[in-house]
């Protein structure tokens, strides 16, 4: 039997949105819904795939499936693609099994030529539509298919504009626009040596393919990067008879949503434009109206356009994303999909529809993605701050969010100034899709142009990162780097702060308050606590780090770096003279000093947790990254009144070639057991006291590190617990304390059965067991990491989210190993995947107790612990 | 029951060394015999692991068997321990699995005190020999047991004999003894706030303690690692009743071998001194007599001692290292043991014992220890050079082996020259075990004074490092650094050569030309040769390399790391530009001069292997190693009319924080797939233009190293197999040819299923797979190995010896996968490993196809393949 490759609209529904991706499936769920769609058809996902490992070519079944569609098509429509006095019209769009807004390629009006326009313009008695709908195809096919410079076709029109005195494209009169068409064909000959294809038949097929190759384009890749998407999904293209929006004054063109996309107010929300085709909302050029507003143009319309979207919330039992075109005062949808919200937003609609009985409270937790509850978490601006900082503008408020940071005026730019660690705003005339990293790594963006539904707009929210769209007092000078805003020149480098939930632009920087969680967000985590398994501890090395992580719902810290603690000013110079020390004496009179900074800092954190568990690792990095450098040698060496050169050459020799795999981790308490000694008795003097003064249960687990070796946890283990033998005896008092290691090493995750037989936890350190594995540097992997990204080789940063086959396999393999020798051994994972979902996931599957993650990822560990609990069950 | 932690030699045999130890197995062998050897008893060791692991303390069990072992000997012996008038006096002394000669205590004498001396010298009538004895005994009981230095001993004995006139120790009186007593006595009480233990039991238990932790002094745990012995083995105690060797001139002490075990050949070959106590002989203070010596002497011991050798060696098959006490002419073994030999020896042994009819020809192959054929492969004085060069002493051709290097007088000035890249000769007056380090790193060793059995000897034969002992001419001045041989005065850091197997002492550096493959060796490696079922290949980078390990007997390249031929002076240059290039014109530029060097590289190594299979590994380091430093950087920016701050900023950019893990191996093809083009490229149109010359049937392998993933592996593959693809179309011909990686990190062995799919052969590299798994840094473990060793955490460098349990756990696995997804797949090894016994036996039993080592340890291999595959059909 023959496979199909292609599905009519009537021939799908929304459960195949894997074959037809979400566009097409929804569009084939509408149609069957009997709402009014366009015909039109699908190549699947599938095609897209077969075009790729065909060799970039589509096969002889597919273009044959597609020309049987088209003739159905053609009767549908009663109209004939290439026909010169009738022609069929049609849209080329892309549409992925998972919603990639401006990621790929969409070509519209496509099948018009030198005379087919011409019968259209007599057939719909428009001659200036049918011109526009020309020049419009020529540069879009010119840009998508052929890859010549959007820009340069942009310059034709606007010095025509210019020179006739138009502000908008509609002003343009049939005249100027058969101007515009034969200026876009000159332009098209001269660059790429051939006539603009006349042929409908090569203009249809050619498209296909841009859309096929759209999805392995560098923002594509980077969108799925970020958003987790595999390469091996491809896309689908939908072929979908034209609908015009550009016929006059009763046609328009605009995207609405169900509820409101930035707060979750349940209120139609939207924006359109009259006389335009659809990229014209998008691209920001023209400010459009509010959706409201229809109701005053054409109220018929506006109430079918209400009456529609309920039925589609309805259906879908989510919140909706719209695109509808009107074409001589009539409606058509041309597609929808569960629209992309603010994290706010997704928890008040889930909230709302959890009461309005839409879905259950399961439901609801599975509704919100926890990676977006960074975005209200994150400080705020303090209102004490507020009342003094002055307003320079207000635009719309687009993507919520508290943002401060330097300007820059371009992608480019940014990402520099980002590489620098400098903190930014981008701000741009309108965006683009190639302004998509730019705006990753921004604090936020401001733009001069476009409405709420811009693609700036659209990308923040989607990102959850702070925007103001729309801006109208902002004039923005890209080539000279600089904008203006009434007496405010503000130059790149310069401080702004702007507030996304409100709109308002900021001069200079604000101060900011951390997050709370409250209202619907504290409703959702309750509710996920009530599902998930996993407990959620947290990487906290300091009392304010701790506070914070207890607040978002921190159930114990599982990974205290206690060499964080020496980072101090007071600090540092003690554990240098420990370091440098010249003898096992000097060594001791040192560490006598840092045990006292210790035990004062163990005593804080377990006030702090009030008997919550505490994993304490013992000191991990190579001891030279304590070390002064340059000049501050010297002045160390006039501390300790030592000869400079002596304790320059001893800085130099602690130089170690690759220092991740050196002397480190537990390593330096096999050569300095001193510090383990101190480390220990620090952590009990601590507890024991802390349990004194406030009578909190408190059971201190010490984690050794980069373990190895059973015997070398052995070793140690016996030089802690021979200390802590003392410090019981010494204090006339016994409490209870668990020794356990980091799985951190590739050989210790292989023999986690040995090393069960000394441990009472294991505690996976997925950051450098990523490392080892991989045989890869996270700190120089970013100089190839992107060209294995741009060959599919990786889809994701196997440092930020967890390496399931690989690393994965070692950690299961650990896992069953480490039970068996000890069925109640205590298991968890503190690497930085600890707070990421898709990992949390994975750990939950294999059976961990724990996640521990950075303070501000807690509320997102709970969550996804919670999504993973119910995945799981069901 | 109870445990039986005691044996008397009445009640054990050959057979149970791991018990008893080979002295206390091979005592009750003699026993049992019937040969005349005192009584005595061993404490097992089990007792000495026992003793460890209750803290160091010996169980009240084994002492009361000790004890009723003791009353047996005093009853056999028919003298009471501890009695005044009729004393027993005992040795007490180690003896592990394992012969490690010199490397743990010994303690004689044992049972004399204040009183007992004078009923030992009434009873023997010989005060002298009461004295002697006593003396001797405080000595050695106050060095060995209670750690006072022995030289503080030596000084007494020898300003008495100064005093004197003496130069022997036999020519002091009873007098002079007495006093020799008193005063060691006195610096006993002195140094240890006690008196010397008067009391026998003391005495016995104290000498027992100090046995059993003998077993981890350094330089049993140094030993040990130097021949991979497990440190959980511990050693027996051998209890023996004393046989006096200095009653006078019918009484003596020496030891000997059945054969020759410098050269092999077939005759006693041993020393001996009259009146004199065993230690004597060993220590190389008096030169001893030469064994024919004693038909002379004692004509009947000498025809017993000749008769109950050849018993002996009739018995074990093997050539016998003996050691004998003649007490008033009668004669006592006290030791016998498979001696230890020299390679040369070793080959010669095992051929003569094949002939003789005494072993088979696979035992034979099983007697040579591997490693030691290293002492037989490395280079020869050219007889030519030799014409030249002055003979400036004789020594005694202790071990065989030509030696050149800088003269250093002490172990820890060797070490630190070693350190610094010298070669260098040892030169002591006597070694000790204290010098073993020393010995191990120097070239060779030249002693002043000891025989053909003394310390220097025996270790260096152990070490098949080359030794001259006993060269009279020499006066070392140890303190001054400095040595006369008569009118030369040679200082440290002057060159010398030694010649282990003339015992010549050359002045100078002479010239040395490669060993070959003859005589019996050539024998025993065509016997090795068809046991074994591994093939043996080479790492070779140059021609010289190549032509070495073709006539060691080396089947195939494994490994030819391409970079490596980029060092040479007119090639670094080119790699340098392609390096720094700014874009990918200037890179293929570049990269084009390189073609023609590279190509000539293989054609080069396709000649000389003759259609032997020959792996080529893709570049493989980080770039920046290629790189100049300092001014050479300004150099190179002349060279390539290029800003010198641009270039030396394109240098630091290159720096990377863990080398080992960043952009290096196939992640340089994916950045810059043209250099994988060129080298593809030059491997195939050196192998077609040698098959056109040659007619060599020559199918090359390509090597991808540093895969982590299938998908990266296919990628770089992809480039490789279009270039190819290029190259056969051009040269219009096409010829086989495999494409496979390295399996070097955990996750590439963790999947090496899905890598099968891609590649078709794999090659283990363990060096890398070694420093991932433990995530240990080759370069910088050094640094803490150390203190791994001395705490018994690991035995062996990982990096020589190859870990089993991890590493190991995880070549299996590959290997398992490996053959799922592709039956036929090609498997090696070609790391360090590769060369090194253990690790031959290990992969051997994995089915592996082939090892690859280093030119000089092919030969090495081959024995090692067959040893193992014997022992597989065993």
């Amino acid at each position: 039997m023959m496979k199909k490759w292609v599905y009519l609209f009537e021939e799908g529904n929304a459960s195949m949105r894997e074959l037809l991706g979400g566009k097409g499936a929804n569009l084939a769920e509408m149609t069957n819904l009997g709402l009014p769609i366009p015909h039109g058809f699908t190549i699947t996902t599938q095609a897209c795939m077969d075009y790729f490992s065909n060799g970039e070519k589509i096969n002889a079944e597919i273009i044959d499936q597609i020309e049987k569609a088209l003739k159905v098509l053609q009767n549908q429509q009663n109209k004939i693609f290439g026909d010169v006095a009738n022609p069929l019209l049609v849209s080329v769009r892309s549409g992925a099994r998972a919603s990639m807004p401006g990621m790929m390629d969409t070509i519209l009006n496509l099948g018009l030529n030198d005379e087919s326009v011409k019968g259209l313009a007599q057939r719909t008695n428009n001659e200036r539509f049918a011109y526009d709908s020309y020049r419009r195809f020529i540069q879009m096919f010119s840009d998508v298919v052929m890859g010549l410079s959007k820009s340069k076709f942009e310059d034709v029109l606007q010095s025509i504009k210019k020179s006739k005195g138009y502000v908008y494209d509609y002003e343009l009169q049939v005249e100027d626009l058969k101007y515009v068409v034969s200026e876009y064909k000159k332009f098209y000959k001269e660059n790429l040596k051939s006539d603009f294809p006349q042929n409908p038949k090569d203009q249809l097929f050619l498209a296909i393919e841009a859309v096929f190759k759209s999805w392995n384009n560098p923002r594509a890749i980077y969108y799925r990067k970020l958003n987790d998407i595999p390469a091996d999904w491809g896309t689908a293209v939908n072929i979908q008879a034209m609908v015009f929006g550009n016929m006059g004054q009763t046609s328009g063109t605009g995207v609405a949503f169900t509820r409101n996309p930035a707060t979750g107010e349940k209120q139609i929300y939207g924006e359109y434009l009259i006389n335009a085709q659809g990229e014209d909302v998008v691209a920001g050029i023209r400010t459009p109206s509010p959706i409201i507003k229809l109701k005053e143009d054409l109220e018929n319309v506006y109430n079918e356009f209400i009456k529609i979207a309920d039925i589609l919330e309805n259906h879908y039992h989510d919140m909706q994303d719209m695109e509808f075109t009107i074409e001589n005062g009539k409606l058509y949808f041309l597609q929808t999909r569960n629209g992309k919200r603010t994290a706010q937003a997704a928890i008040e609609i889930a909230c709302q529809m959890v009461e309005e009985g839409l879905i259950s409270k399961e439901e609801a937790v599975l509704r919100i993605e926890p990676k977006s509850l960074d975005q209200l978490l994150h400080p705020k601006f303090s209102n004490e701050a507020l009342k003094n900082a002055t307003v320079i503008a207000k635009g719309l408020p687009a993507s919520p969010g508290a943002a401060c940071g330097r300007v820059y005026f371009n992608a480019e730019d940014a990402k520099n100034a980002h590489k620098r660690k400098e903190k930014v705003i981008l701000v741009r005339m309108e965006t683009s899709p190639e302004d998509i990293e730019g705006m990753h790594i921004a604090e936020g963006t401001l733009t001069a142009h476009g409405g709420m539904t811009s693609h700036a707009a659209v990308v923040a929210r989607g990102m959850g990162a702070a925007c103001v769209s729309g801006c109208k007092e902002v004039e923005v000078d890209e080539e000279n780097k600089v904008m203006h805003i009434g007496q405010y020149t503000i130059a790149e480098g310069d401080y702004i702060c702007i507030d996304g939930s409100t709109g308002c632009v900021y001069l200079g920087q604000i101060k900011t308050i951390p997050a709370t969680i409250t209202g619907n967000l504290e409703k959702i985590m309750t509710w996920a606590d009530g599902f998930r398994t996993l407990k959620i501890r947290t990487n906290a090395d300091t009392i304010n780090d701790a506070k914070t992580a207890v607040m978002f719902g921190a159930e114990g810290i599982g990974l205290c770096r206690s060499e964080h603690m020496f980072f101090n000013e007071n600090r540092i110079p003690e554990i240098r003279k420990m370091i440098l020390a010249r003898n096992v004496e000097e060594r001791k009179v040192a560490l006598d000093k840092l045990l006292v900074f210790q035990k004062e800092d163990y005593k804080g954190l377990f006030e702090v947790l009030e008997g919550k568990n505490v994993t304490i690792r013992l000191i991990d990095p190579p001891l030279h990254e304590f070390l002064p450098k340059g000049d501050d040698i010297k002045e160390l060496a006039n501390q300790m009144h030592r000869d400079y050169e002596e304790v320059l050459a001893q800085c130099e020799s602690l130089h170690e070639f690759n220092p991740m795999m050196g002397h480190r981790g537990c390593r330096l308490c096999v050569t300095f057991p001193e510090i383990a000694q101190m480390q220990a008795r620090a952590i009990m003097e601590a507890a024991i006291e802390v349990i004194k003064e406030k009578g909190y249960n408190i059971v201190p687990e010490i984690m050794v590190p980069l373990v190895d070796e059973v015997k070398e946890l052995k070793f140690v283990k016996n030089i802690i617990v021979d200390e802590i033998n003392k410090v019981f005896k010494e204090k006339n008092i016994v409490i209870k304390y668990h020794i356990g290691t980091m799985i951190e090493t590739p050989r210790a995750a292989l023999l986690a059965d040995e090393i069960a037989t000394e441990a009472e936890f294991f505690s996976f350190g997925t950051n450098d067991l990523t490392q080892m594995t991989f045989g890869l540097s996270r700190d120089d992997a970013s100089k190839f990491l992107g060209a294995y990204y741009e060959n599919g080789i990786y889809e994701n940063d196997p440092f930020a989210k967890l390496d399931q086959k690989g690393v994965g396999k070692l950690i299961a393999n650990a896992v069953k190993l480490g039970k068996q020798t000890r069925n109640d051994i205590h298991l968890g994972i503190c690497g930085e995947h600890g707070g990421e979902p898709s990992s949390i996931e994975f750990v939950n599957k294999l059976g961990l107790d724990y996640v521990s993650c950075s303070p501000y990822r807690v509320p997102i560990a709970r969550l996804a612990a919670a999504q993973a609990a119910i995945k799981l069950k069901k």
